[in-house]
């Protein structure tokens, strides 16, 4: 068996990402990324101290980590050594698209230079949008509450949805493709896969 | 009168805010990070065109403008001149949090380093989630609809609003407070002004 690099082990950085366990959520725009790219990462949700890492993070008497910041809620992405402005302390940050974002020129997947960079970001935004509204319709009323106790109203907003979102995000999806000549219909941004694929890929296909 | 710097006005970039004039609404925290700034922009919302100019970035039939991806709705930022990746073609984005990140390091509100600047973006994301809850409770059976066909349902929701969601983003925003040391209480990130606070204070208090 090889021994470890101990020089590579403190230059490279290690990704974690910490969600919950068994369901893909909004981890999963995260995994897709990595997957894409082909890029390691370890994924708390598979471990059996994940649940314990997650709420540590997120704890309602939390006020930061390593001096990062404290969360407000999954998903959340580690990241160790590698050197950086935070030298040995991890980075931790949370937000779905503020992850991407970071991860978007480690996986070479955030477009050809600066515009594309905040192109793709903005569409990666919108496709959360449309994540977050296909949510809502089953908790219109509260988010904490079953949908077996918000039913009627969740029809009335699912029959809203159909009728006029979907149109309108699928209907602008659209439009960006058949504007990114680069893209040949298959790319949102450019001439190559970026997040932004990938998140909507996840939301429509998911 | 002075005559106008022909080289100043080719390399220094114009930044045009597109938003309905008339209401402070998602426009209301890109015009606020450029006055906590003391920078120039212009606000399409105060001329007579302005509805015009923001209609055509986000129409049912636009496929992108000068290379630009469309729009999906407002606010969006053009900028224009100042060279970078685009030359001398406008930049035009969307996306209220993504128009603040490219903004951020322009007027100096981005915090202090790269770790700092995810920080700020994942609060002003966290911060405009709070503002789209507010919004919703009005509004929670269909975007489109009026408040007056849905009062019941959003008596309900409000009720869980301020039951459930207000006390955990407040607390949560003074774990951030509390956390940041430097910021001595008054700055969310770092120890000075970022668009972090502008946004969030924009949500609670405008």
């Amino acid at each position: 068996m090889p021994q470890p690099n101990a020089k590579r082990q403190k230059t490279n950085p290690t990704y974690t990402l910490l969600y919950h366990g068994g369901i893909p959520g909004r981890g999963e725009h995260i995994r897709l990324a990595f997957e894409a790219a082909g890029v390691p990462y370890s994924d708390a949700g598979n471990t059996s101290s994940a649940s314990d890492e997650v709420y540590a993070a997120c704890a309602s008497d939390c006020t930061g980590q390593d001096g990062n910041p404290p969360c407000f809620s999954p998903p959340m992405l580690k990241v160790t050594g590698g050197g950086g402005v935070r030298g040995t302390r991890p980075l931790l940050l949370s937000q779905t698209s503020n992850i991407l974002l970071y991860l978007g020129p480690v996986l070479g997947l955030c477009g050809a230079d600066e515009a594309e960079r905040f192109y793709v970001n903005g569409l990666a935004l919108t496709a959360l949008d449309l994540n977050n509204e296909t949510h809502d319709t089953h908790h219109p009323v509260a988010t904490g509450q079953y949908y077996e106790d918000q039913k009627e109203e969740a029809l009335r907003k699912t029959i809203d949805f159909r009728e006029n979102r979907i149109p309108k995000f699928f209907g602008y999806f659209e439009r960006v493709l058949t504007g990114n000549k680069a893209g040949a219909g298959k790319y949102l941004v450019g001439e190559k896969l970026t997040y932004a694929d990938t998140t909507l890929w996840q939301v429509v296909d998911g």
